[in-house]
């Protein structure tokens, strides 16, 4: 194979309850993308539509995701990339993950697959640490395995499938106002309370306990986040109005996306998806600023061979 | 029913990643309790053996406990109460737990089982906060409903029961020192690293995720503390000279039980935890501290009926 192209899905990373270890793949939302081998041992990125993104390989999260994994191959295989991007960066649904995990899934598999789904994650993270300078898991892995991802710890790195519930649904809200993931960061103290610790920890076990029982209340109950939530909401204009809407008109739960401005109403069922889509974009449009909004299910299968 | 007599299972909380939410219920190590009503709107304590423990019913948990429940019930029923305490007082394995849950469940059943177990919770912890100063739930939880148990939240009162793996075995060593449980409590910080807060928190995740998928590896990778561990440790002589001797004989996990200053370790079948339980034998035969040794099956019932 000597060209393949992909979908790349959005992610929703944290889940209110699981804080730098949760994520889930989304499947109506992604980018697509096209590589191609070269023979110039050069990675090159021939354009990006969509966003303004660096072209050069060394400030590609793309092309540095590929960097990492052709190191570890001791390969000089270059690849000629396209990215046709559908996920705004610093929407906090996933931009750089998608780029990033899309280009090492896309190249591994014109290589003849070296490396399964998983193996995979490592090197995507690399493309992550050049985006936000922190090599987080919780937007890649879900978008190489698809549904809800566990990254059950970084040293050794070890991530987990979990189940995912047939009626599942997200409502994504992205207000189109600047926040950088590293800005984002900045606003986390890194000292918590141990109660808020025991209550977080307390939600993301019951989350779990949720997933394998298909217990769509119990998940309700556990997207609670008294610890980063009350941190990052203040930098999202509306919030807490945000989400008493979408709980009031049957969200199961409601939180930050990832590092946000991206914020997710988490539904059963596509009625309730509908319902909780239309009462938040009712109230946003009143307010004056410009938003994305997107409904998805959960893609259970991650990044996608398109043809 | 005018009598009953019960068997109240020791049980071992916190289990290293779930500290305050996460308890297990055990199968040969407990006390009997005799309950029978008497006409005097009084509760008596008759007799305990085996425990050097007030007698007084204002300051026995099992007559608090009790107290809790016939004031929800508006009842003035008297019993009188015999307990032969097997499980000591101060040794991390719920003893107090046992004795309040053990004294609710038996007046329950007296008076035609107007709660169920889970409804028990909440009185039994009233005899928990009588002993230790805090109503915690991880011992009385699965005291009551065998197994594991999970306390997702307290406010409101929210318990869960896990999946209980076949093959888990505990083996529990508690060395004879005097540790009680408000002292080992004083010992922790009450404020954590975000970093290790997360850490737990995705242990935690996957060890749950371990249960329901009977992953017994993956269970025994989750038994991690970096944050209670650390500070009680210090309490517990050889601990990790123990705990040591439990991993590389063959054991799971090892960590501390509730807050000490027995511990546990977490096997798999009835051969590794011989294995183990030998191995800590002979490691603590040679240091001059006495100990109690146990090992146990995972009790899925909880607290029962014996005559």
């Amino acid at each position: 194979m000597e060209e393949i192209k992909i979908f790349a899905p959005a992610t929703v990373a944290n889940l209110s309850c699981g804080f730098d270890v949760l994520g889930c793949c989304l499947d109506t939302i992604g980018d697509q993308m096209i590589l191609r081998k070269n023979n110039l041992n050069k990675l090159r990125i021939l354009r990006i539509t969509g966003q303004d993104l660096p072209l050069e390989s060394e400030n590609n999260v793309a092309t540095v995701a590929i960097d990492a994994m052709l190191k570890t191959l001791g390969s000089t295989q270059g690849f000629d990339i396209e990215i046709d991007k559908n996920i705004k960066a610093g929407s906090g649904i996933g931009s750089s993950a998608a780029s990033s995990a899309g280009a090492v899934f896309a190249a591994n598999m014109l290589l003849g697959e070296p490396f399964n789904s998983k193996e995979l994650i490592v090197f995507a993270m690399e493309g992550e640490r050049l985006a936000s300078g922190n090599a987080h898991a919780d937007n890649v892995a879900p978008a190489l395995m698809g549904g809800f991802s566990l990254v059950k710890s970084y040293h050794p790195l070890e991530v987990l499938s979990l189940p995912s519930p047939p009626e599942i649904r997200f409502v994504i809200l992205h207000p189109l106002i600047e926040l950088k993931t590293k800005d984002s960061r900045a606003v986390i103290k890194q000292q918590v309370q141990l109660k808020d610790a025991i209550g977080q920890w307390g939600n993301l076990a019951a989350f779990v306990s949720g997933l394998y029982t298909e217990d769509y209340e119990l998940i309700g109950r556990s997207l609670e986040d008294k610890i980063i939530e009350p941190m990052r909401s203040v930098l999202i204009p509306y919030f807490e109005e945000l989400k008493n809407i979408a709980l009031e008109n049957g969200a199961l739960g409601f939180g930050i996306s990832g590092s946000g401005p991206s914020v997710f109403a988490m539904c059963k069922g596509d009625t309730a998806t509908a319902n909780v889509k239309k009462a938040m974009q009712l109230f946003y449009q009143d307010k004056g600023i410009e938003f994305d909004l997107h409904h998805s299910a959960i893609n259970r299968t991650g990044i996608r061979i398109l043809e």
